[in-house]
């Protein structure tokens, strides 16, 4: 089904190996891999974490996890006994200077490759990569990788990019960006640069504007304590959707390496426009959710979430819109919108890029011109391709013209299961592939440019637009959009 | 479902009306468009011809050929029943200087509408016009429908539009090719220039060349006779193929008028680069049908079929495969390859626009660089569209290429009957409308381009290549496209 070509054998640790991420995303997908026979025969599974139970105890419970997190369909016993029998446990504190050695002698100092994923607080990345370092456990082919937040601003990532640098080459860093890793992502730059159709009308003459949309329909739940702290801005925009942005803005890179992704990507950046203090309320808008109904069940809103006392009246944002502008020749006048929201109508996340009407309607007595050509690469629920386009209805008489979308359904088409992005993700950092991860410059870049939006939204001291939970977020991102003649595309606009 | 605004009151006049056109596509195209409520009440269809059944005879054969030639689901015995009331029938024969003068008291003089719809041999075109004209029946609001073929060569086609020229104004002349009647041919119209997509890709820069076939699987039948003076090239590239081959080369017109798409495609005709007599060898493959195979079925050769003495070791090509080229800006080395023969494999009627490779491969590991664009528009059996694009296979580890097609079936995406060509074709002719029907100088246009290739054939005294009914034809016309490095797309190619 998907490609088994074996990696070489590797210790994968994880710190923060009985958190959520671990449980949730990455040890079903190193289950996934496992099963597809994508792991050497030594390779071992060595999960870390300051307390949690001893080993075979924390086998059962990853077993009921993979059960849990995984269709029913995945779920092959075998295999699942294969994975567990390479799954180490070790309860260590890093920040114990007298901590367990266990670690150390299990490691050994062989020079298999070593992955150390970094799944706890940013605020241990560096505790940790220097505890590697004074244990002698970072070797030539060892790789550490690194879940946001990088930092809550420039300064912060920053100080985190230096500490773990420290101890990791830029080269063995891996900064993990899941959007990165999905289907349809990386089949945009396929779309792209394998078919010769497209290129040519991906510029300022053919594409009016690109929209980017990370809607979620989840409220913040228990992350609310981190999350008031952050907001969607430095949560979602700062990294995914400007990653997402980068792909969509990137040049053509002479070929699909490891640098030369990541170079484009950088000029993208460094091309944004920065938002002058005057221009941050005109080309943002911020959102906090109320209560309301998603699906038809009643939601809290955002600051009965948190029911934090000290948090009570929250100006934290949970809904950015704002219109981003890239400098350069290729899309000089060709706005990029982006929004992201939490409790908002339905999960989906899709990248429009929207074409300019034809220069000439040319059907008398048909309605309009047609709608102008929309391509829309779903990211989520399902990951699929739609080209919008215009045709003529079937029918004597007038030429009448009719929207019609051509279909690529990942489902339909390819009958095979999608893989979850970790699953590649994390081949990849076995593989020592760092194309689809974030580099330090990029992340320093995407912060310099988020940056003077959040001060001035510190110093206008304005509270975000309160928007029920259960809509598409306060109407001013529809006005946003409507006053420059566009709209947002909601999923049953044709 | 469809359209269904009525027409001025008109009489429709069938010459031929007995015949196979009349019976098999002409009344039951006239029968919908009345279903659907397109004729107005007073209008009535006369058929003509030289011997024939009285009225209510006639009517019962009619009656029957419905049922006959219409899928179960078309038939509405109440709207039947009007239809035939509308329904006369004369016998009589034009030839005849005493012959009966019940049309001209049937048609009186009113100023309604008159179609003359010569669906009779063209050696009539000329007198059934004179006999029209001397009986006073042909008024300003009188249009003539011609049929294919308008003659043999450019001279007789001169004789037969001077002819008819004498009594109807061009712009009372509709010389029908039922090709531009069909919906998907309508809609590349609509797809070139109600979308901004294709048309900057629609050039020598982005498109390598064009195919055009019109694949039949049945043999010459009855119409043997006919055919064998005729041949594949003047009794389908001439006309069809040709006006094909117009409608995907055209500039964009100002607006989709009368005369503005015929004055782009006679532009486009006039482009074509003769062929030298010397290159005519080089451009062109004939070929004639052996006994063979279709759908498992032995059927015989186009000799034994024609089963006439005088035509033994006949030399009519029941297959014809060449090269155009049209020598203009837009056009300039990107070649036209059109084919179109008898007992093929399969009925299959379609354009290719195959588009260049991507100027550069950049996903290493990539089994080459994907498959080129294609853009298919299938005319035959069922109309669709497909654009074949290259996309990543799902799956972790390098990015591999495939090919993935994004559909518009007719019949999936409209979810209603896909009209006839001749329903639109006879309203259009009733509403004066003659965007769809060939204009004297593209028909004489058309004689021209191709009379040099008929006289090439000729001198050479070369006969057919030899094809086994039930194949793609001689191998002569894959390798036609093979020595450039191209390929005939066929169904089963992705």
């Amino acid at each position: 089904m998907t490609s088994s070509v074996s990696t070489t054998p590797c210790d994968f640790v994880v710190f923060g190996g009985t958190g959520d991420l671990a449980r949730r995303k990455l040890l079903p997908a190193l289950y996934l891999r496992d099963r597809d026979r994508q792991l050497a025969e030594e390779t071992r599974v060595v999960s870390v974490s300051r307390s949690g139970d001893d080993g075979e105890a924390y086998r059962n419970t990853v077993r009921a996890d993979l059960h849990r997190f995984l269709p029913a369909g995945e779920i092959d016993e075998r295999a699942i006994g294969r994975f567990l029998d390479r799954l180490h446990h070790i309860s260590m504190d890093v920040l114990d200077p007298d901590g367990d050695r266990q670690l150390v002698d299990l490691l050994g100092d062989g020079d298999r490759i070593r992955v150390f994923y970094l799944a706890c607080a940013p605020g241990l990345f560096g505790p940790v990569c220097e505890w590697l370092a004074v244990n002698k456990l970072v070797t030539d082919s060892s790789r550490v990788v690194l879940e946001k937040p990088i930092g809550h601003d420039l300064a912060s990532a920053r100080e985190i990019n230096d500490a773990v640098g420290r101890v990791f080459d830029e080269s063995q860093t891996f900064r993990i960006d899941h959007y990165l890793g999905k289907e349809s992502v990386q089949n945009l730059l396929v779309m792209r640069f394998a078919n010769i159709l497209l290129e040519p009308l991906w510029n300022s003459a053919y594409v009016d504007h690109v929209q980017i949309t990370v809607a979620e329909s989840l409220g913040v739940g228990a992350r609310g304590g981190y999350y008031d702290d952050s907001g969607a801005l430095r949560d979602m925009v700062q990294n995914h959707l400007l990653q997402l942005l980068c792909l969509v803005a990137m040049e053509p890179p002479a070929h699909v390496g490891r640098e030369t992704v990541r170079d484009e990507k950088l000029k993208v950046l460094r091309a944004l426009r920065t938002m002058a203090p005057a221009d941050v309320a005109g080309s943002t808008v911020r959102g906090q959710y109320d209560a309301g109904l998603v699906d038809g069940v009643a939601v809290p809103g955002y600051q009965d979430e948190l029911s934090d006392p000290d948090r009570d009246g929250s100006r934290t944002e949970t809904f950015v819109a704002l219109k981003a502008d890239i400098d350069n020749w290729r899309w000089a006048g060709v706005p990029f919108y982006l929004r992201t929201g939490k409790r908002l109508d339905r999960r989906c996340s899709q990248i429009v890029v929207q074409f300019k009407q034809v220069p000439h309607a040319m059907f008398p007595g048909s309605e309009g011109s047609g709608t102008p050509n929309r391509l829309v690469i779903q990211l989520q629920p399902d990951e699929g391709i739609r080209l919008h386009m215009t045709a003529k209805e079937p029918g004597p008489g007038g030429i009448r013209l009719r929207p019609v979308s051509l279909n690529l359904s990942y489902a339909d088409t390819f009958r095979t299961r999608t893989p979850d992005a970790y699953e590649r993700l994390l081949m990849d950092v076995v593989r020592g592939n760092p194309t689809l991860f974030m580099r330090r410059d990029e992340v320093e870049e995407a912060w310099a440019w988020t940056e003077p939006i959040l001060h001035a939204w510190q110093q206008s001291g304005v509270a975000p637009r309160r928007y029920p939970a259960g809509t598409h977020g306060p109407t001013a991102a529809s006005t946003l959009l409507e006053r420059e003649g566009r709209s947002w595309h909601e999923e049953d606009t044709p």
